[in-house]
């Protein structure tokens, strides 16, 4: 047998053996999990003028990958991803504060993330009583 | 007062009357709300093995953003946007199958999708007898 026949031969027995008898090899296969090498890190973040998500209308939204290296239309996805990690993936602990100086007006800004931390669901809230406020937890992750 | 001097405190009072008085010029301001051109569509997508997004472990999360372009990690991000902006973002109407032959075993996989779909908030779970009937379905957009 030439070796191209062979190697031809070996991949074939291989593709079965890794898809199974009746898996359809000529379907669009799914890349190799990649979930072997890293856990998964997807999320939508999402910010809209409302005192919670359900009344909100959605403003503006973005996607920020953090595996295997940051991504998405996050416009800070390294520095998010850094702080996300430094965190452990706690929303609630990104309490860093600016000194800013803003007016106690109520005109509530409310931020939703949604997708995947670490393998883990996340579907997380957090309303500012104004976009001020909002502005000064000096975290890359609500800047978008 | 020199031409730059002057431009200067044009710009300053510019701002000022942008920002308000106490936003806080220094913090770094969000980009110009894209949502005035376009309804934000970001979306992450999950698949894992189980019954139920409450009982599956996720495997893969990519994201996809549909607007203004298509990108994100999903690996067919272009077709995946196109096929949801043809169901008019309604998963439940991606049902094209193609000729599979499958197994009847019982190893159920779960899809899941949160995030936006022009402006709307999605949240959406579908399960699959198992992985070839999952990918018996033609859609680019549950193929990652």
């Amino acid at each position: 047998m030439p070796t191209t026949a062979r190697w031809a031969a070996t991949l074939t027995l291989t593709a079965a053996t890794l898809c199974g008898p009746l898996t359809g090899a000529a379907l669009a296969a799914p890349e190799p999990a990649p979930s072997a090498l890293y856990a998964p890190s997807s999320l939508v973040l999402t910010v809209g003028h409302g005192d919670s998500a359900a009344v909100a209308t959605v403003e503006r939204a973005v996607t920020l990958s953090c595996a295997p290296i940051a991504s998405g239309t996050h416009p800070a996805s390294v520095r998010a991803c850094a702080e996300l990690r430094a965190s452990g993936g706690d929303f609630d602990a990104l309490t860093d504060r600016r000194d800013a100086l803003c007016t106690r007006e109520y005109d509530p800004v409310v931020i939703t993330v949604d997708g995947v931390w670490q393998g883990r669901r996340v579907s997380y809230e957090r309303t500012f009583s104004n976009e001020c406020v909002k502005n000064s937890y000096g975290t890359a992750v609500f800047t978008f």
